[in-house]
């Protein structure tokens, strides 16, 4: 019979309930400050579990209305788990992660994908598509999701964090706070805003603190939205279970904070929650390079990709230019997001033509394994991007034919309860 | 023995020689306007070969200064053969195009990569470097392309071509000029410049035409050097030998037009002449999709990619955001361009501490298989990109290591007579 | 907050303890016969999960000896959990088996690859190198295996069941057995054993049943060890989560059973506990296809491979040809047998040369994701087979390098305690 | 104006023309000896292209009977160009070639399979299907192979030497011809024979020698037709275009011969001429690893593949086990062989579902990119081997659907003129 002598199962360090409101738990945060202390710590090579609420901190539900997305309260996201600081870790070292598992919580086998409204986190077609909001649910079955809101599709998850990052030092921290005020100052009343300044309100740090240090942190604290010099929300598809990646460390300790756990995602995140949102579990061993900054010119984290990716070789692939040819026609200067719009927009067009909505192509593109690579920077002044639409995820068969393509009635996805679309 | 009876080779529709000014051939052009008739005239499904001059027409040579990239003159670009009129094709069919093969000369068994100066032709980092022309040649051995310029890789080409597209209709070409010279007229004197008008100096149509025809259109024919709605020069590595691409119809017969050979692209093509350059030969075959523009919701051409196209499963990932943390630490609003930049510059921080110049990882980023996906366009303020380098395409281990980087003298790409970098 | 609606997560119908011998738990089942009732009953398209013991039942440990291996009880395998009878099945139907995932538990992050002594289970090489039992034990960190018995290599698994099928009807039952014994009755006391006999002796039945019957199973069920019509042990790596599988239906409810789950294996599992062995869960949706045998002209199991499988584009590669030259030098006529053996003998050489003992790289070659294609069986009298190694899983760089191959002292994997090897 | 002073193209060190039959040519050769003078010398390190005409030599020619297999003269099979010797390559050494490129003639856009018939070749099921010689012509479209003669699939080649190896010592050379007598010996009446004594009718050494040493050759030769010790007839798919080969050097110079050029192969060739054959050019480059042999434990050669091999992710697979339960039902001891041929007449059977002849389906999945591999080879006493068909070189959408398989009238092949099949 086994023993079980060297039978132990790795450590759970952050434990979290997925359906209990983030703020209600400990080891949650959603600012970054050097001030949050270490929730956990780890050693060098140790392997460990984090568990991670979904990044809204259970405010989205499994049904098959979208009021939950329109109300979703955006002052108290990402709800991360940590800090984790490791033992050793000094500013200057290169704390080399790897991301060794995530999957979903067994009890909660399904995640979701939302499109925002305007005046509440918007995307990128928020303004051309006069977007209401819109979800789709999403069943995990094994290394698949299908959506009752999306049928005739089935794909393998490239599960991924969606956001990691090590804390900032208190300077980078300022820096951060100053050239985004700076951008905001440019239009403070933009809708959606230029980018979020600190916010106490909603601020959370999930520890028994002294009430001046949480003032403080909830002052100055960082917002997750966008991604950083330390990492943070990238929401890189191929930052995948498997990887390793390389972060620069700022603080003693280096205090590693993870989250936002996504299903899958495709290349460009096009709506505000755009991946397979999703809580779930990470697992994750870190180890130290002394000096790793210097050694590697380390402004922002480089990562291996994982082994392990779908292989879907066949595809039908968009091009998008940098001129509005959806819209007004309107020419820009060698814009890769206007190239990458349009690209986006002949996907959308061609989805509807075998009988999608446009709500479920834009929520398709963001949630499956799509990819999409810049072509050229320099042809002036049009930007080319492509975007690839792997057809292997697809129960019909897609492709262009003489005869032209079948129209299927795929239904809708979740909408807004008073119908609006 | 063999009888020969089925053993027809395939024609050659367009010949060129390489070696010869493009100027003083035939089947050769390097503007689009619709009114440039038919060079070669193909039956749908015929198996077809065009010989192509490189971009500038023979202007580059196999040596190891760069004086002829700081001089090339860019109004006699690009060269392209054909048109190639198609019987049966008309304005609102889809063209089915295969690009079968496409290979250099034989008698020319090399290409080569320049960096432009910002007075003549530009490129990504023409202002950041104040970049001063330099060149890379590139030696073909069978499907590998390598460098004296660049010592230290080897790697598989993915050959395209770079500039493949549909003659504009008459009001299309109208509408392009219009939109262009509207941005142009927001800084005529641009430099570099924000896209190109229609110029007479430079201009060839390689037929015996009327001398009034050939006025008009080299007085009214859209410069080559953008990609646009019937693609032209997207630069996309991927629309390589073996894909089968859609092109829409605008004028009666298609007149497809095809040049710009390159051996090999990275995503991003950022040097002006970025990729491998090279002359060669490319066989096609084409048939029609009647109606196909409005089947298929065609603003664009769409395409499906190769089955054949390097594995290099092992990568090293550059992250970048919309911040110029690389120079002023300006805070960009959601900038992909701004974060490909930084991505690009953190991969070429990276390869100077392997012992690559700057000139050369910058040479090598363009001509190399690497891939660049967008991550995230709705984390504002950040755009996300990255940037991946193929690491089986290095002689020597560039993996991170605890004890550094091991720094090796790879000399220097080919630079000015008058040794200014 | 998230409503828990329609998050019900899949119900487990099978559960067994992995460190509970086998013969002590329910639902469990070692041999082949129709008359073994249904443990569970499932519905088409339903999603569930079963447990599954490690193939032995629990008597192999997490230790440093192979005394385990060497005295491991055979008439006590597979242990295999089920049957699981769908709704609506019938004789000539074709089962549709969705592999959704396979998991190790939780609380056992850890497997095994054992070498079986000539006497006692054998292997490939069982005769050739007179093996004396040896052992790895392989550490589960997420998606990777690394082991303190073979150090040097980290590999993402492709996780398997070795061991499914669907029950055989009572025909196809004297078939096996028939054929079978004829074999076995060429050279009853070969060692090892040319096939095996149906034998009571260590048949185990966990479910509460009529005596008579359980005898009468005991007496005639069909050993589990080798694959046959209906599927069952055949070892096929790439059977792996993801895959989709449509099996022949012999009897009402299709009566399927499954065990005998493998973290990874290579092509070709050379040791009779060849793969890393574990104990886990197996995540399955069924549906149904009426008539689907003859439909398909269906003899055998087929199925469409997993979108998820490493990648590790690199590799060396190994040539094998059936001569032994390895030995005495025997020419032996287009016996891919034997040309695999010469393969992997040389790929044993090589590893060896980087320090790898004998031992070592046995158990390597079957657990890491290695390949082994046939490459020829028309050239008489020589079939020839590769194997191929890729290079991603070795923390050295292990290509043939100008200076030689430099060897590293990895020690050596679990041997007996008695200091034989 | 682009200079030619460094655009010197790779020389073509051996020519032949592939219309002409070999035994007329100089430079080609069909027998292995060590006394065969080198034809051509080239130094370590330079590109260079050798031509060479397809096995048999110009016998069958490019029409639709497949009269010219039935009676092809294998005795005067394979011819090889060369013998290649290396400058400084001695006994005991490591030949490191770089398989650059492997094209057809352009004159020649054309290749072949055969079905040998049981007297005159054989091949896999020669006996089981009594075959008759049949015939696929292949038309070479850039990347792509169709055929009149198996309509309904395009595929991209693997083009590779089948045929490739170092020269054997005369020591070596006994060897061989010792062991396959001995095999041969055992049955020397078999049909198809069990191996090829040296035969000096059809022996053929293009260059101009004594009449002695000429004699000789022909007498002690080895025939060309199994792979061997020094690499040889191997028909490894993946030892293809842009792969790494090192090679045991068994005479001074090494005397390097290639050809049995293929535009495409299955793994497993099944029919005797069961890859797509074709006369055609391949570039190499040679350099020399002193005491290889001894370094790598080299006894056959090992080798890297080609980053670039044709992707299609998709596939539908196929198992078989050892046992004949297409024909007698008989139990094989884990016989590869057997089980291998299983699983081909299992997707033999499936693809006549789809409408393809038992003939058409034979030449199929000998020529397209099938993949075969070995499963297990320790479950007693069933080997089992799985092939897998890749989906996306059909036209047609072939997977197993609910209402069945869609038949379709494909013709047939090029089948005798005298009608029989």
């Amino acid at each position: 019979m086994a023993t079980q002598a060297n039978s132990v199962p790795h450590p759970t360090l952050v434990e979290v309930d997925p359906f209990v409101p983030a703020d209600q738990q400990k080891g949650l945060h959603n600012r970054w400050h050097p001030d949050i202390p270490a929730y956990v710590n780890v050693k060098p090579g140790q392997v460990f579990k984090v568990q991670c609420v979904d990044w809204t901190g259970a405010q989205i539900g499994n049904n098959d209305y979208s009021d939950d997305i329109k109300n979703v309260d955006l002052t108290r996201v990402h709800n991360l788990s940590g800090p984790i600081a490791i033992e050793g870790a000094e500013p200057g070292d290169c704390l080399v992660v790897d991301i060794l598992d995530v999957t979903p919580f067994e009890k909660m086998p399904w995640g979701y994908t939302g499109i925002f409204e305007l005046e509440n986190g918007g995307g990128l077609f928020a303004k051309e598509f006069n977007s209401k909001a819109a979800k789709a649910i999403w069943d995990f079955k094994g290394i698949y999701a299908t959506s009752r809101h999306v049928p005739g599709v089935r794909f393998a998850g490239v599960s991924h964090p969606g956001l990691i990052g090590t804390a900032p030092s208190a300077d980078l921290l300022a820096t951060w706070n100053e050239r985004e005020r700076g951008l905001i100052s440019q239009d403070p009343n933009a809708i959606p805003a230029l980018a979020f300044a600190p916010e106490s309100k909603g601020a959370y740090i999930g520890q028994d603190l002294d009430a001046e240090l949480v003032e403080k942190i909830k002052a100055e604290g960082a917002r997750t939205i966008p991604g950083r010099e330390h990492g943070g929300n990238c929401d890189i598809k191929n930052l995948s279970r498997g990887s390793r990646c390389y972060f620069p460390v700022f603080i003693k300790g280096a205090n590693l904070s993870v989250g936002d756990l996504h299903f899958s995602q495709g290349d460009v995140k096009i709506s505000f929650c755009g991946a397979i949102e999703m809580a779930g579990i990470i697992t994750l061993s870190i180890s130290i390079i002394k000096g790793g900054v210097e050694k590697f010119a380390l402004k922002q984290p480089i990562f291996l990709p994982s082994p392990v990716d779908p292989m879907y070789s066949a595809k039908l692939i968009f091009e998008g230019i940098s001129v509005d040819y959806h819209g007004d026609g309107k020419q820009y200067n060698m814009d890769a997001t206007v190239a990458y719009k349009q690209a986006a927009l002949n996907a959308i067009a061609y989805l509807m033509k075998i009988g999608y909505t446009r709500e479920q192509a834009y929520l398709l593109l963001s949630a499956a394994p799509v990819e999409s690579h810049v072509g050229a920077l320099v042809d002036s002044p049009n930007a080319c991007v492509t975007l690839a639409l792997p057809l292997g995820i697809f129960e019909h068969d897609i492709l262009p034919k003489e005869e032209g393509l079948k129209k299927i009635d795929f239904g809708q996805c979740a909408i807004r309860s008073d119908g609006v679309v």
